[in-house]
């Protein structure tokens, strides 16, 4: 790749009919190269025919509404399990779509109840006999007949999705008054015909177009309506959005087992993606996938046909072509573009393998939620820039873009300023890194989760988040314990494995660290993952020829054999679940001569108390809230291990994280050039270009000392929000 | 009973060698009517002969050192499992006994490891044959061979107790340096016959005795001593230092089923008693009692013969012998005496079933720990009081008394002070009542646990406790949640139920309100009783018909079949245990018009966050703390429920509490006589005498208005600290 000049311009600019001034004054102002309409904006005639990219939006499915109206059996289909109704008697009624939004939902008449809807009953998880219940076609409702009384009985049900989720949030939090958008299903053949048809046809009416911007290719993630139309239950990563009764009869040819509808509705929790996937889910993942990434090859295919880049936007109708999955490279496609409000998201959208370009898509969204009078937008732009860089400077970031209505921006003068500030910050980056990447600490950490890799870089949730009301619904805002937030900007290389990949292939030779984070009964600690011995004992086995194990809120947690943490001997003590309040409290007494103790200021913030208490003469207690264990550290063998309560994301953690990291990789004996111990100043090295480079996100002044590349140490010091480049 | 005239006295009181005058003149001021000796103390030979009860302690399974030292084969034994150990290669060496007191424990020599011990893989759980493993009688190490690498092993060996936990505590505590006690275990008949010999001996050598206060009868509760003589491990209603082969034998051959080693230390948990009883434990329990009953009851045969009366202190070896068992009262003893810091202790003495005399012990004792120079034992006492007098105005107590080295009190002239004055208050409570119950509200109370009436009024510790540091570790602190201690001092009859009363009898129809309060997976929600659908079913039943349901902190917690509270759908609300993560959190608002508002100040403390949110339209949300809900109410059919987050004691909780009951309970349309809805005044009536009292425990002039029997309005100013006789 020849030198990148940054007055080339790196930036995707929305355009909006009647904004052609502001657009070409912000062009370079932003030091745009590309140009995109969005949701609800159009590409003016005269801007179409610039000399610059033009992207265009496609969403297919929701493309042909003519189409979609007239064919209701090719609509989005779900299973949905109705609120549990208790019998009060020895008949129970039940309106299946009682408590769901009838805006969006209706009962599929296309798909036979008998055959393709179950009736259980939940207190005793039995399924009825389609003899012992019938569906009114009047009502709409369901009775069940022989019931038992106080039993609780469900019907889950396939509804037929009449209006859109991302239209309908456009109607409700925007105030868009189009038409109710309805997206269709491709996986019937017809349907899948008739929209190739569609598309080819567009195609040929976008010759301006560069970019084939799709958003996205099939299926939904999982939002679930209520009945006053709000969201009551999302998964941004969920599959419940992609039945249909065609599909699952070929998954029983192909896999040789049927699924039912409990593999979807799973008593309710609906295989949220923080729950330990099942096997019969994973199948019907991996049956999804192929289809949809077969499908989006054909698309892309077309739009490389008819001359087009294609670009992906890691959103909307994504499912099945999430990139970290094996099959995301068959689609063919060209740029990966992500939404990115934090290191997560952009380490989301840097790290997927393949040789696409990667564009960040930052917040906020030119809408009207965030720019309307009395709000400030740099507050929240600013939040997310100070995050976002500490990602990009250990992953290379080849582009960055904005969406929404320019008009509404434009209204705000400060913020015009702040992204021209952003963008050329931008360009120098590209300009110094030539997209290489950062000098890393030598060994591997790794996330263990119920996931792996399919699962890297997702915010992992917590019981917290459950009783957060976050300011907008659409942009996550983590709460609790955010260890991924922390790790996103430090020097080591990252990735995520799983309890399986260790079961199989055991732990590879170059992984250091391994990280076990999250809630107990979740994906991310691991669940029913924990009941394996075989795992147990690799990670027993790494810790003790020399690994370092790092455990954060539940690790291993499995109630068990006498342990709620399954590796409660390496990390040397257990959490209280009411089953050992016998035991008797000892005054915790914190050690001051540790290694990490020289880095900890009492200023931390380790969230909730950890409900954990020492179980090993040996154990190392660092921090404490009260007789909570906050951070302990332990030998094991030859190896190290450190529980950690919670981590919550600051930037006093995230340098804490890497000196913790340090200490379980072995690393702390040794000196690390480049290398920051300033929790406001980050500072990284690229071998490429032989520059290194120091960012100051504080708004006082900074001075600290780093070793440079030949070992000796240079002070820096740098005026508030500076960011350096300096020559090494 | 003749009327009582408190100038005969009511209290009992510590006598000391040297202290002969102290305790002449405390007699007549603290108004004592029985003399004691105690742990530590004798009795002087010229008090001896007063015109007084004189109480005699007799513990006799320590009664004779002697023959305790002599033979080491009656020695109390038990069952402790080694701390678990990971096997590094595929030997492992195991010393039982690292981690525990040697001071106070031995390997028990005299019965056969192959026999009676058991090696766990606990990676596995397998139990390991016994021809892979051997103990050396050299080294007390147990080598197991074979082992699987990076598997955890135990032992779970027979351990002799050299040295009594309560002679421990004195010596570690109280500094006492005389010999280490050592106690004998009853269940062997030749042990058996001799202490009985000792026993009449002593009766005959003990004429001035009138009552013989047993401490107590043949078991301690369980304390596990750790390697620096330090506890580790309590359990007050704890089983596990019953157990010899002997016992064992004769089990199997009555139940028909041999206990394994595991039975006992269950997988390091040792059947702590907040823990839900398996089958095999509580038939185990019944076996200890039965034989515990009939050797008390002989004791107790012998000392009635020789013309004394008998007395049982509740606690130190009174396993078998707890008075809510249905067998106490074979036993025959004529007063009871419990050790009461707080409202709870006090009805665990004054509820349990029979017609002894009810004696308090109060706190605190006269031990060093407390009458040091610079503390101020009037504190606690006054704390204790407050709690002690809300209960005792509910059910009658019969005598008050103290115990330890009076001449340490008698330092404290303050103290001496507060004593007569609590004394000169009993009186006129006994004067005024004449034995006679308050008045209650109509609709009993029910508390529903794993183990109901068994553990009736024993403290539900929950996790919060495990982390607290007590000043003093003998006294019970209870942090946290506290429903009970509320519940003593308010007015409705109370009563304890099991899961098992419910599915076999239903729940009787005097109940009006049942109450299920506790941490998951605890005796006291219930754990894995829930796993019952006839119990849900019953409980349904009973709320749908009228009946009232209050559930605090985990009520009915049990992961099944979609639901983790069991009842969620009669509370209408769920809890947040990382499986339903997905479901989108709504801003709660409260109710502000319910009944129950009106009683709400805002400055009620619900303790820790209850993770716990809506899940029904129709809920009622009183109070929250951020989104977590922390006061709710819903009906349900014809009745009604309430959940609490938590319920820490304080006297607004109580009072809030009364309020909870009569709305569940249907009693709030009414206007009740003689009830207080002060928080910090308590009113009674005792139609016995037609009196009813007021008590102020603030320290501030408080005015309330009470409905007096003729349901007319009665205002009663009362001055700081005032307890009022009314006549009425």
């Amino acid at each position: 790749m020849s030198k990148i000049n940054q007055n080339q311009g790196h930036m995707t600019l929305p355009v909006e009919v009647g904004q052609e001034d502001v657009v070409l004054d912000l062009y370079k102002k932003w030091q745009a190269d590309a140009l995109r309409d969005s949701d609800g904006t159009s590409m003016p005639d005269t801007l179409a025919k610039q000399d610059s990219d033009i992207y265009s939006v496609m969403c297919l499915v929701r493309a042909d509404q003519q189409y979609a109206y007239d064919n209701p059996q090719y609509l989005h289909r779900k299973y949905l399990m109705s609120f549990p109704v208790t019998a009060m008697g020895e008949t129970v009624k039940i309106s299946p779509l009682d408590g769901y939004s009838k805006d969006k939902y209706e009962l599929d008449d296309d798909s036979k109840p008998k055959q393709w809807w179950e009736v259980r009953n939940r207190t005793t998880n039995q399924v009825i006999d389609p003899s012992q219940w019938e569906v009114s076609t009047e009502t709409n409702e369901v009775t069940v007949y022989q019931a038992v009384p106080y039993h609780e009985y469900t019907v889950t049900f396939l509804a037929r999705q009449v209006w859109d989720s991302v239209s309908m949030y456009n109607a409700l939090t925007n105030d868009w008054d189009g038409p109710r958008i309805r997206s269709l299903d491709p996986y019937h053949p017809e349907c899948r015909a008739h929209l190739l048809n569609h598309f080819k046809k567009w195609l040929d009416e976008h010759p301006n177009t560069t970019v084939v911007r799709f958003t996205t290719f099939a299926f939904l993630f999982v939002i679930d309506t209520g009945e006053k139309n709000q969201d009551i239950y999302r998964d941004w990563t969920g599959y419940g959005e992609t039945v249909s009764p065609r599909a699952l009869e070929d998954f029983a040819e192909r896999f040789g087992y049927h699924l039912t509808p409990e593999d979807f509705v799973d008593a309710g929790y609906y295989n949220g993606t923080y729950k330990v996937p099942s096997k019969r889910y994973q199948d019907w993942m991996t049956f999804v996938q192929d289809f949809v990434v077969e499908f989006a090859a054909e698309l892309v295919s077309m739009a490389h046909k008819a001359g087009k880049r294609t670009a992906m936007f890691q959103g909307d109708h994504w499912i099945g072509t999430e990139p970290f999955l094996e099959s995301y490279q068959k689609i063919g496609l060209d740029i990966n573009i992500g939404a990115v409000e934090d290191g997560v998201a952009l380490r989301r959208l840097t790290d997927s393998g393949g040789d696409q370009v990667r564009e960040a898509r930052f917040y906020p969204y030119f809408f009207p939620d965030v720019f309307r009078e009395g709000n400030d937008p740099v507050v929240e732009s600013m939040s997310n820039w100070t995050k976002i860089r500490r990602a990009m400077l250990q992953k290379p970031l080849d582009r960055i873009g904005y969406g929404g209505y320019l008009s509404l921006a434009n209204k705000f003068p400060h913020f015009i300023d702040h992204v021209t500030e952003v963008s050329a910050q931008f360009g120098d980056y590209l300009e110094n890194t030539q997209r290489g990447e950062s000098k890393k600490i030598t060994g591997k950490v790794a996330v263990l989760s119920a996931w792996g890799k399919a699962r890297s870089w997702l915010q992992n949730q917590a019981r917290d988040q459950r009783f957060y009301v976050p300011p907008r619904p659409d942009v996550m805002e983590l709460v609790g314990n955010n260890l991924l937030e922390c790790l996103s900007g430090l020097p080591f290389d990252v990735e995520f494995i799983s309890f399986e990949d260790i079961a199989k292939n055991g732990i590879n030779q170059d992984i250091k660290v391994i990280i076990n984070t999250g809630d107990a009964n979740s994906a991310w600690s691991g669940g029913e993952c924990w009941d394996n011995p075989d795992v147990v004992v690799e990670l027993r086995k790494f810790v003790a020829n020399g690994g370092g194990l790092l455990g954060v809120s539940d690790p291993s947690a499995w109630q068990k054999n006498g342990r709620y943490f399954q590796l409660g001997d390496v990390f040397g003590l257990e959490k209280e679940t009411s089953l050992t309040m016998g035991r008797v409290a000892m005054p915790v007494s914190l050690d001051k001569e540790h290694y990490l103790s020289q880095f900890l200021t009492g200023d931390e913030d380790f969230g909730n108390a950890s409900y954990v208490y020492p179980q090993a003469d040996d154990l190392t207690v660092l921090a404490a809230q009260g007789q909570h264990l906050a951070l302990t550290a332990k030998e094991y063998g030859n190896g190290r291990s450190v529980y950690l309560g919670n981590l919550p994301f600051s930037m006093e953690n995230a340098r804490l994280l890497q000196h913790i990291l340090l200490w379980l990789g072995g690393n702390d004996k040794e000196a690390h050039q480049w290398v920051s111990n300033h929790p406001q100043v980050d500072v990284a090295y690229y071998p490429k270009t032989e520059k290194a480079t120091a960012v100051n996100y504080s708004d006082q002044e900074q001075t600290l000392t780093v070793l440079d590349s030949r070992g000796e140490q240079l002070d820096i010091t740098l005026a508030p929000y500076e960011w350096r480049w300096i020559p090494a």
